[in-house]
């Protein structure tokens, strides 16, 4: 296998969708797709696919195709999939709760371990068999359990309140859903953000053009 | 004002962080913002700015900075905010159940008028003061009510069922949370997606290298 290229940011962004659709192959049972009919599928050039796949190491073989859990398995291991990353969630009304909830946490790579929220009538309550706990309580958790990454499902003012806290206990990677800018304040922190009400003024911007 | 040129998409972009911002400080009882001050704040450049914003007319007044009320509401318009589009969401699980009560749907133009879902146990519900309906009523309520944006938060094989019912009942705008690609079965279609799922694993990708 080659030495690994430092990947650029285009082909990042496609990762999560190779993986995704590789893995639906595999379990399919097929054993390899060639980059022809990988295109057809994803609506990707062959030769983009091919571009982008020889990043990752020689997967493919003139005339053969690719494995598809050799390839399945080795973006699994660039995307952190088998990690155990320990995490927090801050905020557990409706979003937190959901987010909770339905993500495949594990599957990803990510370990829950902690959800928390400031609203005493959430506390005490359990979501994905976890408790919540108060905020309060999240600098011994903190101490003790030395999480490393942090879920924030927060309105901008308590994450704007609470991120330095969470940085100063070690937390550098972000699953972010308020608009907080952490990067802006923290730029050797990861941050993923997703700002739902943006996609929704996005839609109306396109529907606009359209009705 | 100038007549509205065509603007880029990385323009579009923006908007909505254009959008949020200038309603913060708008709020604020801020009156008039200079490009260097809205540079400062957002974290892009000067000249950016003006550019960008040079694309929505003339609101921008050498040596006053801009009407912030003027240009929020300018910008509210291109998204479509004033709107009242008729929205459906199909999917009350965990997911659609928090983006039903989370979201400010009409603040953004659109009005939530229906939900759906297939399983029995969530039909009857109340999210949102709406009684959640089976899907099987949907031909019959699309019929009456021409809704033209539908919310899907469905997984996959589901949202491959249902897509093509909803598009020939002439719903051609989707926010959708599926990893189903409504794209490229209707292009004419105004898609925004929200894929949860890679976003987290990119945060995986990005940790990674943070670890």
């Amino acid at each position: 296998m080659k030495e690994r290229k430092k990947v650029s940011n285009s082909v990042v962004k496609r990762l999560p969708r190779y993986y995704r659709f590789l893995g639906e192959i595999k379990n399919s049972g097929m054993i390899r797709i060639s980059s022809g009919e990988l295109s057809r599928r994803m609506g990707l050039t062959a030769s983009q696919i091919r571009q982008d796949l020889n990043n990752f190491g020689d997967f493919g073989q003139q005339g053969y195709g690719y494995n598809i859990t050799d390839l399945h398995n080795e973006i699994g291991k660039i995307l952190g999939v088998e990690n155990k990353k320990k995490t927090i969630l801050i905020g557990a009304g409706n979003l937190g709760n959901a987010i909770a909830a339905h993500m495949s946490f594990e599957k990803r790579g990510f370990d829950l371990i902690g959800i928390f929220d400031s609203n005493p009538s959430l506390t005490g309550k359990f979501i994905r068999g976890l408790k919540v706990k108060p905020v309060s309580q999240l600098d011994d958790f903190c101490g003790k359990e030395k999480p490393e990454v942090a879920v924030l499902c927060l309105p901008y003012e308590a994450a704007e309140k609470l991120v330095n806290k969470l940085y100063e206990a070690g937390i550098k990677n972000y699953w972010n859903f308020s608009h907080f800018d952490i990067k802006k304040l923290y730029p050797d922190s990861a941050v993923e953000n997703v700002h739902l009400s943006d996609s929704l003024l996005m839609l109306g911007f396109h529907s606009n053009e359209n009705l």
